[in-house]
């Protein structure tokens, strides 16, 4: 292979002839062998990360600061990573240190060499255009990075929120269609009250449905970032109307309603916008489990277990068991919300560990941010496309499940009073014969009222009482 | 001591003389020796189960299902409770299985008891005033617990946000009694560049003020409440005006914006919002550890360490080391924060096991947000007074540490160019010769140039350049 | 009130004239009130660190380094306050910064103060027995403080093991006594092949036992005590003879078979140990959470789940549903270990948190580990009392399952091949027919073959296979 | 793309025709794009199912109850996936629903068809050799899966202790290097009394020592396998000889001291063993990240920060502020212990999610297990080769620090007792008097016993005193 040799302040290093990137980003390559997965695995982030550039090129331009020709091959070679042409030139390990200096000079250093070539000079020729001087201009790491997470998290936002709302949908959609199955409510496992398999799975596309809404009101506080801040947010070697200059540039490129944060030095060093985020993606988790704990419940057996519900079957379950079929996809599901609960514990840690004016330990924030959201947002996918539109009901188990329990004794409450209620659902226990038989028996209700307060879908929803009122 | 006699489902109990609690509460007594602290250890969370049946009765006597006599002598024992005349009598566990049936049975039987009392009957002569069919009447557990829980939430977030809010101005008001302190701005635990002590104040005071914000909105999310609801969110034994009537009188008597769920069986078992809550509280921590640990980095010294600033001596610091003092106070509300970060985990782990048509493991969920907020709120009342309001700045130190400090260079990256620059700050380090020696005897730049541009208080704002531009 | 007034190097406060605690206390009281829990509420701590007092007085007394007179009131002192008599003494919060100074105070004034009257004098009058010169003579906070941790925790794992041991033979005793109940074996929530209720059991015994080994591992890890390390573990202020001195001494007092570090410095910052218990009890929780969620599964119906056992009641289980009975036992339980889940973390992040030669959030530490064992401890008895030896089986409805189930055609396998015993599962899913029905009616096997193929009992362990090993 | 046309219960599906797996492994490419990361990402997991299935065969065989041509071609492809031969052909997502039976399928059919081609037939003749029928003959995913995470994780230690050996050598080696370098020890970052720098590395070498014991225990409980178990520890499909038999085989082709587990049903359902393992690893991030925070603290500067040690500069550590070098190693290590506790609790969660007979979970514990193993091992490498062994001290400014503290007035204790010493601090912080200066101007002592008392080296061991015992 050939070499160049590019120097820094630590010495030299040969760099591979036809890398874009730099001795600083094979100094990182050197240090941080950690998980083998590049940068590039994101390549939202890549893409954030020229928007920016650009934006600050097109912001020194304007600002009469940078030079014109330097500018428009910088602004060229951002285009160009953009679109994803230079991706595989961003090697740094996922997991580095020094806060994202190695993210940004990688960044650097693809970009200035690509606008060398833009501007006909060879690579490494950074007297005609430098990683530093030229393409990182008036920024810092400090306040291009954490800029740069910021935009990458809104756009995938965007698609998990996509995710969520096919979800609902189909969730709406089943809930729809279960509308007039009866079945047993249990509180606690136990035997509750009668509703229906629709309000049952209506509660759930309500349920994600919010945490849309709140994944949402995390998307607007991303919306504030701290470019101009420099290097601990004093805006130092910045002049004075770059940082809202720059801010405006990258809104326009992003086609995103940034903002400038009111206070650089508080943004710099804050990295609460992420912890909210993270446990807002730790609450969609939470719930997006309980649900997939719901769904596994329901559908088992199919003679052994609850089965008032059947999933659509996948895959054959068992390398012992012929015929067995589980319930895979939800299975996977609660894997994904479980990671992204443990991933919020790792953003949780980095975040108190930041010391003064700069948060060092971003990378791992970054990392567990961009890998929860992908997963929840494939499992997402996955679990409405290959399990919930093909969910049936088992309708006569469910309706037979409610003839047979005495939880509708409930709704004699108004009408005989919670203790003699009571009595009569320890005695319909002990001797097995119905509440229905026992209420006559006794003649503590007529037929006729009997008939009507124990009606099933009449339980299902409030309604006039005539009891007594005790 | 005397006992009456008291029977339930499972049988007879004797129930203390004096005690305005019943059987049932007796059997929870039995059952959930855990942790020794009562419910009544949150008089709040009391107060807020009296609004709540208080507001139930008038519902009930309005829709006229429940008899005036009695009504009257419910809401009557409601005020008491309120008053915090009965808090002894809230005798259960904060940590009992049963999803807070024995919290709400607790408190109906206390206020039947008392009822009883104010109607001329005997304690436990339930016939004339009954914990359930009464007190209880259209309502259940699983409604109004979780309302108690919001409720109380509500209040206390009230109490924590005032204790947020003086903290923001303790620093704001340090922010400017140091704003003309230069020192360095440290980034990596590295010298970095210029900043005063009071951008950090300042700073500090805005990032706890943004969590203002962001607990403020999650108290909105408490006020949306499921009463009606009744066991399962179907509305069972309730009339069909019924919930949201005492959603309104709810509101009335508490004087907060309440409002009925839109879908009551959603809202019956979801637990998102104390996710959300926890998940914010969990925000606060990581932030106020971050500030604390600054604070004591800041501090650290006196003579080998930063010495920046000094901590008001609140205690001596050692049994065996003499006139040692230590940062006892941010110390205290470091582990205040890693609790309140552990309790979010107990939150987490509790809302993720709800299943079907409840979540049964509210009373630890309650349990963990009283206490983070109790702790928060006092860890920040006593940071702001014994404290941030003592701190004073070592002024020439924090100045001598700039003046001796390479991190000046990168000012002279806009005339020198970056490489040049970073060539400077080597020798500098090697030779123990200043930056500004090396500029000036290297004919870099003029000694008018230099003086400007070294200028420390104008490097902690942005400002023109009038560099080179490399 | 009467006063005195004590002085120390801060200055003056005021001291109620009968407490033994003294001036540093009094600070330590003004300073934290954050949880309102006296360290008085683990009395074990208390009586730890008597015995290390008095541990430390006997070894300065031998080695000529302290007065007799003095040593003599010392020891007495603190045989007092390990019987309990000073308990109310023990006034400083639970959560205190200065790692554990204040507690070591607390100990060093009352026994000083103790001290003194017993030697004649008033409380206060130091100049003849010290709280630092005597009573704290050759330790420090630093060693003193994290010995007595271990020494409570050493303690109180003694009751949780006991405890654990209780429940293990009440779940073995269960295993014996369903040994015949025959059951369907669930994976995944489906039904897989037949075993017996007593199998089930057992294997809870089992696992419950290996966390007993466990912590005995962790136990032994405590007894190695970092005495005579005094303020950062170079033993400063101690004679070269006392470290091995004291701890020979204490152990002698506490009959345990503590060992000294063998590098004190290390043994001074490092809360490794802790960690590791903590981690342990979160094992032992997600160990006991699972049994009790398993609990609760085979309990859940009466009528509407799996109903194959019966848990005894404790409680009415709804203030609206006559006659439901919840696990409630279980679930307290559950919340126990999600507290002790979250309680490691705040164990986790504390111990990350110590910096160079001393971890100060050791008081959190201590708080949670405390907390924890103490509920483990209790929830275990009550799981074992209240829960436990009252569970009876519903053996019919458990055999229906089996014979209903096709997971019994599993044992086909070695007989027919994996392909064609999936497709009679298939077909007898689709036909309602009987796995018998159709292996006879395809004439695959001959009925003698069959019924022992099918015999369930005999499916419950491996046994010679008659089958064609296709 | 040519085909080939698989069948299962479900229906067919077509395989590509080079492929060695089949149409379950198909479909489990159909259902888990999750991560993107397939199972051959841990080689060492691929090698542990071949081992397996050649155990497995070979007992098989010996039993009797498989063809010896067909277990001679099944232990012929297991051998050749134990060589990595066929890595490529593991393609299923780390995670996936169901137990890990999709990665048992794919092994399955992985080795049948090896095995098919190597008894000379084509690929998909499933009747000459069968993925159930014969690969998997007298196993279940059950016992498979988690003996080859068991085996896997055993392989991982290995490495990862041998990562940690040379660390402990590194640091020690430097312990001994710094044994004269004098410092100042402090606890709660203030000055607290002189120690050496030695004594420092020393105690970390000790620390991380201590955690390789920890490590190795774990590595004994990974001994104990569920082979023989099958599908839920009953042992159904197998003959009685068999789990001893398989067991033994295993332990011979592994070279590892394998035992079956003594209750199979236990066993199956059980994953305390990986929860173990995870909380100490979660141990071992906890002191790695202590230490990094340590080197950071102390390397901190160079000018305005502590600056007792160098660490050897690895890249230039900003885009803007040139000569700034950053401690980039230990930052790294930091991030990679977050990571390592965030996925303990992942695998917490997982551990407390099984069910019954079954933790279905086990694949995402698999995946944070393994995660975990390899980023510790590498990190620990990094650490020693690229910082600990360039470690360098900087003698003047730490025995600088000691002369100026009034840390050493701690040493006067026995001289003068705690409350004289206390006042000659303060005096000496208010006056910027030296201590030494102090005491002899008051006469408290001679020149010859200060100079004694205040030898810095002599303060950092225990010694006698010859002071006046006060």
């Amino acid at each position: 292979m050939n070499y160049r040799v590019e120097k820094d302040s630590l010495g030299e290093r040969k760099v591979p002839e036809h890398a874009y990137y730099g001795v600083q980003t094979v100094r990182a390559m050197e240090n941080f062998q950690v998980t083998g997965i590049p940068i590039s695995h994101y390549p939202l982030h890549i893409e954030a990360l020229a928007c920016i550039k650009q934006a600050a090129a097109l912001a020194n331009l304007e600002l009469g600061i940078l030079d014109p020709e330097i500018a428009d091959a910088i602004m060229a070679a951002c285009r160009e990573v953009r679109e994803g042409k230079l991706n595989d030139q961003f090697v740094v390990d996922v997991i580095q240190g020094g806060a994202g200096t190695s993210v940004n000079m990688n960044a650097n250093e693809v970009i200035a060499n690509r606008a060398l070539e833009l501007l006909g000079h060879a690579k490494g020729e950074y007297g005609f255009c430098h990683p530093n001087n030229h393409v990182n201009l008036s920024q810092s790491t400090n306040d291009v990075y954490p800029t740069s997470l910021r935009i990458t998290a809104i756009w995938k936002i965007r698609e998990l929120v996509r995710s969520m709302g096919d979800l609902v949908d189909a969730l709406a959609c089943k809930g729809e269609e279960f509308a007039d199955v009866l079945k047993m409510g249990r509180t606690q496992l136990q035997d509750a009250v009668p509703m229906t398999l629709g309000q049952e799975f209506t509660a759930w596309a309500v349920t994600v449905g919010e945490d849309i809404d709140r994944v949402q009101e995390c998307r607007k506080l991303l919306m504030e970032i701290n470019m101009g801040a420099t290097a601990i947010g004093t805006g130092i070697n910045t002049v004075p109307a770059y940082a809202a200059f720059v801010c405006e540039k990258l809104a326009h490129i992003t086609g995103l309603p940034l903002t400038k944060s009111p206070n650089l030095v508080e943004a710099t060093s804050d990295t609460g916008a992420f912890v909210q985020l993270s446990g807002v993606f730790k609450r969609v988790a939470v719930k997006l489990s309980k649900i997939c704990n719901d769904l596994r419940l329901l559908s088992s057996g199919p003679y052994a277990g609850l089965g008032e519900i059947n999933l659509p079957p996948r895959q054959p379950g068992s390398s012992i068991m012929p015929g067995k079929v589980n319930p895979v996809i939800p299975e996977m599901v609660n894997q994904v919300c479980f990671q992204a609960i443990g991933n919020d514990l790792t953003v949780t840690m980095a975040a108190e560990a930041g010391q003064l004016e700069l948060n060092v330990f971003e990378p791992i924030i970054a990392f567990n941010l961009f890998q929860t959201m992908d997963m929840l947002l494939r499992a997402m996918r996955i679990l409405k496309d290959r399990c919930i539109v093909g969910i049936t009901a088992n309708r006569e188990r469910c309706a037979q499940m409610v003839r047979m329990s005495a939880g509708i004794v409930t709704v004699l409450v108004p009408y005989l009073g919670y203790d003699e209620a009571a009595a009569i659902a320890k005695e319909a226990a002990m001797t097995g014969k119905t509440v229905y038989d026992l209420v006559l028996e006794k003649g503590l209700m007529t037929m006729e009222e009997l008939e009507d307060a124990l009606d099933p879908m009449k339980m299902t929803h409030p309604r006039m009482v005539r009891g007594t009122r005790r």
